[in-house]
């Protein structure tokens, strides 16, 4: 999506080792007039999945899931990474290694929202190493739900996760995939 | 609101002890065009304080300060809860106690985000004791910033908060305000 692209170039910064900050538009401060457009992206791309339900993990991933579910009118869960008090006892909890965060991050989703009739779209910040949406993924398996589809607002390709996430069978997209972050780059694929 | 007290008459849970559970369309499932209809109200009601930014705290305020933020063509920036490797070392940093998670949590905003010339608006999904909201008060405040409005989804009068805001002097609004969950009742006022 050209529109993120241009952000990206304009107002993310590539602080090395992979960590590429957009704080600036989605991960701190939020544009929501350019989240609307990316959801608006999402909902076209994912129009013939058949999805039922968005499935997100918090934190980042909560207002470009929301903007998609808004588009294409249905409910979105994000995966809550601490157990809330009015979350019942019995629950779907997976761990994810967080590249970002340097140590394993619970995910946990209430089977009051996730069960076996749902077709299910995870919708995401990033995709880098894929173990966040791996983590989500595991989550819908556990709740014997069908992946449809997952998409991403920015893909490091370098990083490999399509590759873990290709043998699902499920299409991937993402809006803004960045090829290459040597040497204070950003260089976006095609 | 009309539509989110008939909401939180239907689905919402009274657990005892001032918890209110509405994770089926704030906390955890997210109804989309319900928060869309929530953002739009209070970019209705706070059409004329003239802010310039929106500030809420991560994880359950997002959905409706990023729909809120769409209506008024505003950016939004959720405070952090921890410090993410993207984040200057230098922070507004401040403490507030957390009635539901039992302990105190850091709330934490980069000035690359916030400063004196921004004009402030919080919004966040619960009104109750005022602890969280009154953290992002002390934010704006240390980041030279004015603050112009508090809007929350969901207050529960009874739990104080609003007293504790009030000699703030901005105009205070809730969508849904609850005057007493004694005995298992959700009671609305008026």
């Amino acid at each position: 999506m050209q529109e993120l692209k241009e952000r990206i170039l304009r107002e993310g910064k590539n602080l090395g080792g992979g960590i590429l900050k957009v704080d600036g538009f989605i991960n701190h401060q939020v544009d929501p007039a350019l989240m609307d457009a990316c959801g608006r992206r999402f909902a076209e791309l994912f129009a013939d999945v058949g999805a039922t339900k968005i499935l997100t993990a918090e934190i980042s991933g909560i207002a470009p899931a929301v903007m998609t579910a808004l588009h294409m009118g249905l409910p979105v869960v994000y995966a809550r990474k601490s157990k809330p008090i009015t979350m019942p006892d019995q629950v779907f909890l997976t761990l994810a290694p967080s590249h970002t965060k340097g140590r394993t991050v619970e995910l946990i989703v209430s089977p009051e929202y996730l069960g076996p009739e749902q077709r299910v779209l995870i919708i995401d910040d990033f995709l880098a190493s894929g173990q966040t949406i791996m983590g989500l993924v595991r989550l819908a398996s556990a709740a014997g739900a069908s992946l449809v589809g997952i998409g991403a607002l920015i893909e490091k390709r370098f990083e490999g996760g399509r590759d873990l996430l290709a043998p699902l069978g499920v299409p991937i997209k993402a809006l803004a995939v960045i090829s290459d972050m040597r040497d204070d780059k950003i260089l976006f694929e095609d």
